[in-house]
């Protein structure tokens, strides 16, 4: 069964679904990203991914050939040609294909290169979630400008791979002996009842679920604290969760093979997503 | 006229020469690259990057597929399909394409991506010998692990525009007030006869021209430091050049505005590149 994939205005069969060997997605890793989450054949926080998408292609100077409008009509025809109820879609966007291989941008009349496509996956039911996941810390080895979200992923990848091979969830990466984030999610510890996850910089991603989370919290009378945490602070927290577009809100009940509070997956976590999740289906489109 | 691309064992057209949006070369920048370059219709050091490639693929884990005896042959009939007599060839291998987006490496038996292209360019007579190269120094934002030769050239890709702005030619990256490297390009300065390059690490690219630059200037008498120096230091010296796969050795005239020496190509540089060339020439494939 081939998924149905967007390419540059075509709606394409998976294994048409290609790009040009020059383009600068491929060559430079000249391109950044977004992952929308999809629940009940609707996205979630659409608005918020566009705005970032945006801001990523203003700090790197890249065209968006597309207004938000445009975006979302194309996320929900995908979301409707391939039946996605729970997923997500991911939208690349590159500075297109000059020709000849050159690290200066090619000119400004040059097409970006716009990809969108589906996957499906069990979002709300994940197994993780009552287990807890478990992490250890590596060392952030990603350039300086996480903020902007591209697709220079190498990085975050090998991270995942050390993860696996300690028998492991996920990496939480360390800077300065300060966590930054996870592999691909944002980090929070919860002690004292404060809710403590790094302040916005260049360091980290400016994560849509991110900023929903902290203000439903702050709503929900939560106090919330910004800034950076050591990594030994956090194996003293009395709890600890990851944010991301796909996992929401997640626990995590182990860093670096200490158990958090009571091993489990904390009471914070718990009420987060559920308030998450309550408030950006009602916002669904 | 249309170049001929090499793409996973075939010769296509270079409208045709396409990837998968799923290949982890345009999804996670999960890539190395190497580029030759071809004097003469000759290949030139094709040995070193052939074990650059190899040791790219061992630091990732990644398969590389074809021996060095086949891509060799890959090189010289590019080359040869495409009449090129002076340029390079450019090599890119991903991990390839396992269908859905995963930050996880894929199964061990997942196809590698082998992509292969030419370029024609003036090597020999790039106006810039004459003249010199200005640079200015920008500070070095790149990811930890430069030492592996991926495609996350989004940050030198910047610096080149970077330099652009400033009216300059390239563009030296600075981290901690030490020059790491040029932007696609290792650097050198040359103080009382001594010529001081960065030593090697993870902090730079282990340059193919670089070593056979520096075991030529040794052989001639040369005296050769390897450490790092400091931006300031570099101001203050008498002569500096950078070296590249193709542009061999390039005198830089000029830092930061600050003339180097009495602001001409130095000397140093000249017998270089000249002992460079005839050496690499004759080793030639």
């Amino acid at each position: 069964m081939s998924r149905i994939v967007y390419v540059n205005g075509e709606y394409l069969p998976e294994e048409e679904a290609k790009v040009s060997v020059f383009d600068r997605g491929f060559l430079f890793a000249d391109a950044v990203y977004e992952v929308t989450s999809v629940l009940e054949g609707k996205l979630i926080a659409f608005d918020g991914h566009a705005v970032r998408l945006q801001r990523s292609c203003d700090e790197l100077g890249m065209t968006n050939p597309v207004s938000k409008d445009e975006l979302m009509e194309i996320h929900q025809e995908l979301v409707k040609r391939n039946g996605v109820e729970e997923g997500m879609v991911y939208l690349q966007l590159t500075r297109g294909n000059p020709g000849d291989r050159d690290f200066a941008y090619p000119p400004e009349d040059t097409k970006p290169t716009l990809v969108l496509f589906t996957q499906t996956a069990n979002l709300l039911n994940n197994p993780k979630i009552e287990k807890g996941m478990k992490v250890i810390s590596v060392e952030d080895q990603r350039w300086a400008r996480r903020d902007i979200k591209t697709v220079q992923l190498l990085f975050p990848s090998m991270a995942k791979m050390m993860a696996k091979a300690a028998g492991v969830d996920d990496a939480w990466m360390v800077e300065d002996g300060h966590v930054t984030e996870g592999s691909s999610n944002n980090a929070y510890i919860v002690k004292d009842g404060k809710i403590i996850t790094r302040n916005l910089g260049n360091e980290i991603l400016h994560g849509i679920t991110r900023a929903a989370v902290l203000e439903y919290a702050r709503s929900a009378q939560m106090e919330v604290v910004e800034r950076p945490f050591t990594i030994e602070e956090a194996k003293q927290a009395d709890e600890a969760f990851i944010t991301s577009a796909s996992t929401f809100v997640m626990p995590v009940v182990e860093i670096d093979g200490v158990a958090l509070g009571d091993g489990k997956p904390g009471k914070s976590a718990a009420r987060l997503r559920e308030l998450y999740l309550e408030e950006s289906r009602k916002q669904a489109v």
